[in-house]
């Protein structure tokens, strides 16, 4: 950031509640955020009203934030580029952007999920398609619900990358005494524990939704972690990174909190509410859906067990009763087994 | 067990809600049940009504728990016995109970917390009384509130101890198909779990109470898990077992559930209630008051940084303002720090 003017910009790309919600911590922090959606109505009247209605409804944003359908424009002096689309977006998002990224612009990203086709990370397909190797890019994951920081209720996040430099660029630019930013290295930890705790979250809302208890849902989410843990560490993250805030920290927060989304699309699958009615209820993108299918693809890939992923599969892709499903979760078990905490 | 009667005996000393339904699920797995209360009234109330009125109101009792004051009654014939009395009373009651113990009486513990005292274990506390070697005595832990036990939801727990065979004998004592029980040969790593989760409990209690929200909470869980950890780890513990059911499930379940009753402390603490007359209003035991002070100990003794404890230690007892506690806890940040997950 070797820019001589005072101002600083940062992109926002996209203008969902996630997006917004961090865009508005770069607004407090002295950045003039430009919010990116390619919805030309939602953003007029993001700029019109200050207010993003359909994803954070009722909540005046910073002055500082100004959404734009053009790329060109999100991006121009952009000191740091935050990309926040929906995983299936991703991609497409990034191609955009590509043409207007300058070298020296920080990249960093906040998505949870993994591409469906390719299986690859969210850092993978932004070094893709922006030509720039993943230490060059910066994600952020941790316990955070877009809700409670757009009313800067306190929030610990972390930034993981490959290179230190990035992460701590990304540390000082979403630093504040409402928003408390820790470093991480390891990016593959952080990606992977941040888009299978979705699928954990669905599996705690269908467990919650037919009517079992506190008991069994810590159960399922104590599965869930060490689920999380075989496969990141079979891709090469490191295990430690699953005990931190983008682990169990987000985990927690995603499977027992009223905000998370995941949590309520399993609270509706358990009545026997047909997936896509439930997707269309929501009326937002639900990651852990298309997370299922990549973690099964993943699983089968690495060899690794994810018995709570496989039933999830059968139950939103091929028609499996829930309550088959969680049953089978809370009976995996022989006489004197030991804890499979591995 | 080397009986040739039918009949299998089980000793649960004492009457509290945990104790209650423990006997509950012996009961159902086909024990004759002698459920020990110092309190003559408790337990003519227990054997009239079928009811443990004070402690699991309005839920009938499985006619095989009998209760009795007499020490003697309750250890006749035992095959197993099961110690759930507070740890502030547990090597009263085992000294009690020790004279009728026969040597092959199986001998399993629940109970969560240190001995102010001497700061041991509970493991200890009963080997001591009882003479015999830690390796003949297993712990029962796991994400699992009485209320939905005695409901027979879906409850997952381990079994721990030294010896494999102890720990394998509780497991066929306990299992049944609401009551999944798993074994952890580290006994140790799961009381120090099941003692400190009830200190960050009353800290997820000052925080919610205090209006912080989810994201707070989650953080200040994940860092209590590492605090657990590091004390445990000094302890000889090993660290997997905290990411299992007795570690990060009991610990969710107990910072995130309406049954908790530290929580609850916690909670009514926030506004400002001093401790004495939160105690009494609980009106039953609160574990993580007196485990504060044990594990405040422990700390120094082993030389451990444990920032929540300290906090708890100064609100319980040293009349720190809960905000300012709170408030240090999630101010905890020095720039370009790397997320302390050891």
């Amino acid at each position: 950031m070797s820019n001589e003017r005072n101002e600083r910009y940062a992109a926002v790309l996209v203008a969902g509640s996630w997006g917004t919600a961090l865009a508005s911590v770069l607004a407090d922090n002295g950045f003039t955020v430009r919010l990116w959606t390619r919805n030309r109505q939602q953003a007029e009247e993001i700029n019109t009203r200050n207010e993003n209605a359909k994803f954070l409804p009722e909540i005046r944003l910073n002055s500082a934030i100004v959404a734009t359908p053009s790329m060109e424009e999100a991006l121009a002096e952009a000191d740091i580029a935050l990309f926040v689309a929906p995983s299936s977006a991703m991609r497409d998002v990034a191609r955009q952007a590509a043409p207007y990224m300058s070298e020296s612009t920080l990249c960093v990203h906040a998505t949870k999920g993994f591409e469906t086709e390719t299986l690859n990370r969210m850092t993978i397909v932004l070094s893709e398609e922006l030509g720039r190797p993943a230490e060059r890019i910066a994600v952020l994951s941790g316990p955070s619900h877009a809700e409670e920081v757009i009313r800067k209720q306190p929030t610990t996040v972390v930034v993981a990358s490959s290179g230190l430099a990035v992460a701590e660029q990304a540390q000082d630019a979403f630093m504040n005494p409402y928003f408390r930013v820790y470093t991480n290295p390891d990016a593959i930890g952080v990606e992977v524990a941040g888009a299978i705790k979705n699928i954990i979250a669905l599996g705690a809302g269908l467990s919650d939704g037919l009517g079992f208890g506190d008991n069994a849902k810590a159960a399922l989410l104590t599965r869930g972690l060490a689920e999380i843990g075989r496969l990141g560490e079979a891709m090469g993250a490191n295990p430690k990174t699953f005990a931190g805030l983008a682990g169990v920290g987000d985990l927690v927060v995603t499977c027992t909190s009223k905000h998370s989304r995941n949590w309520r699309a399993g609270f509706m699958l358990a009545d026997g509410t047909p997936l896509d009615e439930v997707l269309s209820r929501m009326g937002m993108v639900v990651e852990g859906v298309r997370t299922t299918r990549a973690a099964y693809e993943l699983a089968k890939r690495y060899n690794v067990e994810m018995p709570i992923t496989a039933q999830l599969h059968q139950v939103l892709f091929e028609q499996l009763e829930p309550k088959t499903a969680v049953t089978r979760l809370m009976g995996r078990l022989r006489t004197h087994e030991i804890e499979p905490i591995d």
